[in-house]
């Protein structure tokens, strides 16, 4: 049978991952990968997790392993309630303003089908979240790309485009900004206190939603924690998004998301049709422990881990980048990534190729835009490879600069 | 802040789930409730479950605690290619003819978004799989909907909707046949074998796709096992649809879909904005549990208590509705449900509030329509009362039916 034309056209649009495709051509063993987005694996607290699964499935698998609410393990956002208090001063919170997902990917796409029409406008990042893309371009919205600056998305720009908008009367049609505020993924940057500030006054003054995305927050290893938007808005316009995947383990899969009770039921209904309700077990999990342990208490040995790695991975990139004119790169606060940008003129699409050779790899810039992409630009990850590897990695890739600005014809000016 | 004008218009339409809505108003303890559609928690095998969570954390958390990939956990795949050759017959599958999904209604949500525009048609049973139903609703299709017999979907009806379709012009715009063939909820009805290959023969003839949910076909306690669609089409156009919510617990929130291998790569990309992947923990507990443990040999005890209830079930209706002209019940061969008909004039919705007062609850029929509904019909589960409840609930849903057609003028013809 011929199936293409029984495909929607939603899934017609729908492009392969290229990370995924890059990373699966580079499984060699040698190669140093600054590609990967994910957790080391060594962090997670296995014993105590191992121990809780047991309690959990043996004492309560009447709800551990039964049907759940969409809404989620009731234990859970209990739980969930507390640490908001404790950990980001966010008060008043009642179970009506709380769900789980499965993992922050659905939450991305149930804040994507509960706000996005194919004549509505969201704003986000230049470079965005490759996760939020796939969510979002499911709904064939119309996006105005703001750029990223190293405090965050440019307000001006952003500003003067609400601005156009309102002037062409399309305000009405424009639902959210998103923004990842801290050490953003891909570009590692912080959104300052006041551009949180400034955000949030355009949001009254135009009347749109602003979607906090925060699965890195509680990375932070320097400088000083910003407090999140949702906070500073108390909650009004604003959906706060958070998950376990960076502080206990992504295997779960569980996201929460916080809001307005009025915009949760929503989403609920929204969770229904898709997949009726998170893993009761894993959630339960998640509840036992945040409740038994502390869970940031839990996390300093690796944010202790990923701050060393992170310095030694800065040394390496003023060691062999530093030299030349037109390199730049972000200096995370936290999280998992920092963002090259190299000399115009540079593919790093292209360049991947001399780089896997050379063994090492990292992910092209082109990957995190929703439209017109810069191609001189890369996420590297330093939370995986070995104090040695970040190094070593750092020097292979000087070499594949050179290599690809000799073979292209750059002239590589040195400062 | 008003959000009702930053609602998309997909998430305008869902509406609020009535059996959930009548439910929260039914906690009393003293309700018999022949309402749920899950399993009974004390069939759960928790002890061998712990064992196998301790397991998969302590041995394989690089795997059971990481991301994993969209398409699955591939130990999980493997053993499910087994399951499939051992207990349905099917050979020849390929790590590329499977995936896994957060549960059924995930995989539903997936055909829903690979196959359905605004101007699609697709053909369903009347009643719906409410759940599919939801699944679908998000995509905005036109229905066909199709009455169930005793042996399934009238075929006859079906084709001649085909032959309209075809007249119009519109045949292409058809996409799939959604049907439940074992067990169906909520009518508890099986296609027949005839029926299954004159659907095939359909869908060759018009050129579609069958979705085949199988949930509950593990779950037969009488009469004899059919062949799948999917195996009788050799999974040419077949999608099928199963999960190990009724075989091991519904809180893994796992399912699997087996079609054509491009298919799967089609639904795998839609997958992956909707939640990346599914529990990898929940997912490596249920491969390694059906690795070591022969899954139909340990579900043997459920199936005889099911079947037990059912019978007792079955006894209670002919004792206390049996005496009724114009009140059918279907009598499955396996699965939790039974649906009943009551004598025209009956609506369950109404009667819903009389039962309630007298001690007894059902899910009204009206619940499980995507068009105009058969307002005289209830679902009606079987599995989780006692052998006790299920006589006395049956005897006070027959007072219910008594007091209703008094108060409604009806004349009940007694047999």
């Amino acid at each position: 049978m011929k199936f293409e034309n029984k495909y929607s056209e939603t899934v017609k649009r729908i492009k392969s991952n290229l990370i995924r495709e890059l990373l699966k051509t580079a499984g060699d063993k040698d190669i140093i990968s600054f590609g990967g987005g994910i957790p080391d694996p060594e962090t997670f607290p296995i014993k105590k997790m191992s121990e809780i699964a047991n309690e959990v499935i043996m004492n309560e698998y009447r709800v551990s392993l039964q049907y759940g609410s969409t809404e989620g393990d009731p234990e859970l956002i209990k739980q969930y309630i507390r640490l908001m208090e404790e950990y980001e001063g966010i008060h008043g919170l009642t179970e009506e303003n709380l769900m789980v997902t499965t993992g922050s990917q659905q939450a991305l796409f149930i804040v994507g089908t509960v706000f996005l029409d194919e004549d509505s406008y969201c704003a986000v990042s230049k470079p965005i979240y490759l996760g939020a893309g796939s969510a979002f371009n499911q709904r064939n919205p119309k996006y105005i790309s703001i750029p990223l600056e190293k405090d965050g998305m440019n307000i001006d720009y952003l500003e003067n485009e609400l601005k156009k908008l309102d002037e062409n009367g399309e305000i009405d049609k424009f639902k959210f900004v998103y923004t990842v505020s801290n050490f953003h993924n891909p570009a590692g940057t912080t959104l300052s206190l006041e551009k949180r500030k400034r955000l949030i006054e355009l949001a009254e003054k135009y009347d749109f939603i602003i979607i906090e995305d925060d699965p890195y927050g509680a990375l932070r290893f320097e400088g000083e924690k910003q407090p999140s938007i949702f906070k500073l808005n108390n909650g009004e316009r604003v959906v706060l998004l958070n998950t376990f995947s960076k502080v206990l383990s992504p295997g779960l899969r569980i996201g929460v998301i916080v809001a307005n009770k009025e915009l949760i039921r929503k989403m609920v209904l929204a969770k229904q049709g898709m997949d009726l309700c998170s893993s009761t077990l894993t959630q339960r999990i998640a509840a036992r422990f945040i409740e038994k342990y502390d869970l940031f208490e839990e996390i300093k040995p690796t944010i202790e881990l990923y701050r060393a790695k992170k310095d030694k991975f800065m040394e390496a990139l003023e060691k062999y980048l530093g030299d030349i004119e037109g390199v730049d790169w972000i200096r995370p606060e936290g999280g998992l990534f920092s963002w090259i940008t190299l000399p115009e003129g540079f593919d790093t699409m292209e360049l991947f190729e001399i780089a896997k050779r050379k063994k090492v790899i990292y992910i092209p810039g082109e990957t995190f835009y929703v439209d017109e992409p810069e191609r001189n630009t890369m996420r590297v990850s330093f939370c995986l490879p070995s104090f040695e590897e970040l190094d070593e990695g750092v020097k292979r890739l000087r070499e594949a600069i050179d290599e690809y600005a000799k073979e292209k014809g750059i002239e590589l000016k040195l400062k």
